[in-house]
């Protein structure tokens, strides 16, 4: 449904072409410093229209707090945000009044539903997004200042176009441990630190651009100074929840950790990351960082570091050879103008689902944690 | 934590060396004929020991029905399951009480709990999955009886050695298409339908077998007859739950589905599936399936199909150079015999917690679509 | 924490003094017609400031939905919806600065969050309630089309001033059986139905005001034509559900259902309800209703009435001695004007809760039964 | 469904006659010092058969924990527990094929489910309670350990006969103050520490057992020394979930805290209990105890005290006339020998109750305030 976490929980509303768009994050401690200024951040690097790179409607996107913060402070209660939606333009889209737009959710939700929303991708709507990175901002600025925990997220793959992935990879390590999102933000709209590869991710994507088609991406996304010990064994291990948040957003087509599916390949014997201790943290390390700074589901103080694969975006303004709704052969051709490719723009929203699933589970270990020193003191 | 689903919901209990591993299933509607041999043949096939690919112990694994059903049909209530655990032998991992075994969960469990099973991995082991492929048994059950559904699980790579997993492959496709359980079981051991690279997969485990190592691999899985509509938009979308059940495995590292990360690399021309009427199901369908059966996170009537990586397996008998829980340097040689692979026995672990994902959806989609009858009617 | 609800849910937010109040509703199915003037009335119930009973603030609580409905149809996503608050009006509140108010939660919210919304009672006031009521008014919708659902509640009793709730009682079970939410609204701003104690209970509210003191009071609910088999057996009671939405009311102190406190003294073979066969109804019914419409949990279809204490209200203009935050003894005298009995207005609030746990309830089992004839079939 | 509770979570098994009945408690952390010896005594004093006041069923009723434990401590991982049905006798209930038993739930399961447990009350059994009370225990003794948590449920009312239950009554209040399980158990089978009404509960008891009639009661429950700050705003108000937890025991009518029902008239100028400064305690406690421990839905630092009504037992073996699942009319004299009164053996399942309810929200409070200590440290 529309709520995600346990303890610490957001729930979303909004299409694109409703009143607003926002969120309720409830579980929020109180006495957190919280203003308008702590969310608008990534709600502005995740707002399109930003370069020739996507798609030129301008979103104002400007969040308003509505309820849980005092003098700039957080009450302990439910937080509500909402974004107004201002560029309705729904003209925009009535040609998917007779086609169902092929990959997109036009289909699959008059099928669930019965019934869609007149114009828009109703609820698949990028739009829908707003509300979660609203509420990553705040799981963000509490994992920031109790365990400085840092978040980035950058496009490692654009097309065929690819950074070196590869764990063993010294440049890969090398941005893994540095990267910040000021530097992200200093590659331009495509958001890749990869000087070697970064020129080349903005021609394909201006390629397809200029073809009226789209490409995709892959987002690979770091965080730095997680607490050890969060994620739960079984159904609820770290990587479970970040592949439930990352695979829940719009367009996304896999997720993987550490070595992920190429790590399948090395043996054991070179895939296990051995123990050392290290003396300036002052307990054992691992020497090398395959399992992506979670094991058994749980977090071991390493980096943690995943990608999740971004498909094409479904829209394009090129000519389609499709079926209507009522099944006639046809054309279709998308009006208005189109991110040629939304893996960019991914990327605040990586880093919002990230924090979210991070905040959740800090706050049950801090549950356990904490109770467990009652009794045990 | 220990429970998955909302409306149709497991909760799983047990470590390797306690009394018993089980789970209680909520949640399962009245009616539905049920008993030991609906749940014991994908435990069986769950089950270590079946040949010389995997670890010859030989556990039992006889599932024992505790509450919810009499004379052989379901009650309503919730089903109790357990399965005995027989075969301690505790002694095997005593190196351990030194070591924390490098990228298992020994280390980060003692962080996380402070404290740790004094014998195998605990809530980590394999034998926790018992309690999902019992539970997995009755969701299918529910499935297959009210929409036909199947769900086929495979092996697609081992090591290097990897079937043509192409959305736009032929030979693809028609595995996708018409495998059945009984085609996998035939396979031998290795469960890989593709004769032109199963000798090579066998090879491979018996390579790092005799290495006293042990390696990954990929898992792909279908389900044909899916109803339309399953999914819920935003956080709950079918991908998001697949993979969240999936990375919940113990040994993964990622999850692809349709296309994948493969598809990244597709334009949108090529990669959205075009829409056309068939004439035999009444209704639209897509050309291709580069969507994986999910468009907007809901189901759309086509193959579901899906791949999951599996790391090489961190216990190996071969000697490692590590450090002890204090920190000082040495080298780990697990004692006992592992599984050079697990990739082949994760099959119907898979299945089952495919199964588990969609009869939840399904229920859920339920009450939406009666509830609705009911004001429309 | 702010979410109610399984698969019919809501989430709220709001403090008396933030932007706004509201909430949103996810699970709501397709298809439903419904505007601002299905949720409205309600609201415009709840209100205060309606009667020389109440209190004077005129508070306007027009309601606007966010989300989740087009054309005035339901889409099948979240309803956002808000009531922004403009009677802010802090000053009034300004001596519990120094005191906490008795019996009210100024001091515990203090303690759980060491933080405290600087004017009115934060979340724990009256004004949390809208967004409840909104979310209510949908609820009953949905209950009213799909089974003609009818849910009334009224004042039963103020201070000593009761009606006869025994069950034994013909005019009370008449008043159960016939009375409609206008005939309470045409009780005046007592809503009681019973004549014989109406005009007491007025007086008795009236005198507590004159004293700048307060008074409480019972509120019973009936609910007519609710389908059988709602209610899940152990922890989700039909009855647990009821409790746990009537005491989650602020000033609640009680909650009895049927025969309640008083059945307790009344001998099984007098208090066990006695089937027969009804032949209008081409069912089993029972000849009496101590059970209260529920059974082992679970409707039977008899009506659904239960009791609701509401204590005196704890804002009185009142002087009262007590201590300052600091400990210093001293006399509180709130300023500002107060309900001297909040029960009244109470009634659509109870209303309101009850809806949502029986559109909850429902949703639930339908997803049972649609599965059920999904196998069967 | 049959799971309570958030991070603190019991999920139970089980119908009277079937294998075993049991739960899993998940979320109990580590490092908790836990046999069976720490569960067995309050399910010994659930048992029925422990003296003529109830049914001389002997039932064992073992405890056996599965998993979660090692060397008598917690692992932090979900601990499993059954009790082994022994003493089925299914004969005793056959009649129960042919007629409904009024007001018990053998009707609205059939209707609910469209099946029904052939033998006994399926889960309405009261056997379903013993999942709760050994769950309880966990929860009990990690709030004595933590916070010297001690809560103690007695008999307050048997049909007519009643203690003084007004808070104003010095003598309850010196109950509540002082009383131990001890002395309840002290009191013989009925269990009330009232010694000016005790011997007279035993009476009505032993009257309506020669009758082949039952009879209900109240039980009152006192919670001391429970931590300040438990319980959330709004839907999770501490007595709407203390509500919620009784009213979803087996015979429940209602719930009641602090003054309660009579409270209702007690104007707020009297009702309300004034703050003082207490020297030994250091901060701010309540003159009275109207509120029974809980302002706002938050604990206070009061004792928090309530009581919940059981209805005389639906089944006796007195002869009623009532008709088939077809409709006859006829006559139902149940066969076996069974409990006068409920009331007594409700004791430990209420004080379980109690418990999960508070480690639940204590576990809940400790995530928030740990986490706001971690970033305001």
């Amino acid at each position: 449904m529309s709520t995600f976490g346990s303890v610490f929980r957001v729930t979303t509303y909004g299409e694109s072409h409703c009143k607003s768009v926002g969120c309720i994050v409830d579980g929020v401690p109180p006495g957190l410093p919280l203003t308008e200024a702590d969310i608008q951040p990534q709600l502005t690097r995740r707002r399109p229209g930003q370069s020739k790179l996507s798609t030129p409607r301008n979103e104002k996107d400007q969040v308003e707090i509505q309820s849980g913060t005092e003098n700039g402070v957080t009450l302990g209660s439910p937080i509500g945000m909402l974004v107004k939606n201002q560029d309705h333009r729904p003209g925009d889209y009535s040609e998917t009044d007779l086609y169902p737009r092929p990959s997109h959710a036009d289909w699959t939700y008059i099928q669930k539903y019965g019934t869609k929303s007149s114009s828009g991708g109703g609820r698949s709507s990028a739009r829908e997004t707003i509300g979660r990175v609203a509420a990553g901002a705040i799981a963000e600025k509490i994992l920031k200042l109790a365990n400085g925990v840092e978040i980035v997220a950058f496009v490692s793959s654009i097309g065929e176009i690819s950074m070196n992935r590869n764990p063993q990879d010294e440049t890969f390590q090398q941005i893994l441990n540095t990267i910040t999102r000021e530097d992200v933000d200093d590659c331009g709209p495509i958001r890749c630190p990869d000087v070697n590869v970064r020129d080349d991710m903005v021609k394909v994507i201006e390629k397809y651009r200029d073809a009226n088609d789209s490409i995709g991406g892959v987002v690979t996304c770091v965080v730095r100074n997680c607490p050890i010990g969060l994620g739960e064994p079984c159904f609820d291990k770290l990587e479970a929840k970040l592949a439930h948040a990352m695979l829940s957003l719009p367009a996304t087509k896999g997720f993987e950790f550490g070595s992920g599916f190429a790590g399948t390949a090395i043996p054991g014997s070179q895939h296990n990351d051995p123990f050392y201790f290290d003396e300036s943290a002052g307990r054992l390390r691992t020497k090398t960082n395959n399992s992506g700074g979670i094991q058994g589901g749980i977090s071991n103080g390493e980096n943690i570091y995943f990608s999740v694969a971004f498909k094409s975006a479904a829209t394009i303004s090129q000519e389609q050879e499709t079926a209507t709704y009522e099944g006639k052969e046809g054309v279709l051709a998308a009006r208005g103008r189109h991110d040629p490719s939304v893996t960019p723009r991914a990327v605040p929203i990586v880093e919002a689902m990230t924090a979210l699933v991070l905040a959740d589970e800090f706050m049950v270990q801090q549950a356990r944690n904490a109770t467990r020193l009652a009794y045990t003191k």
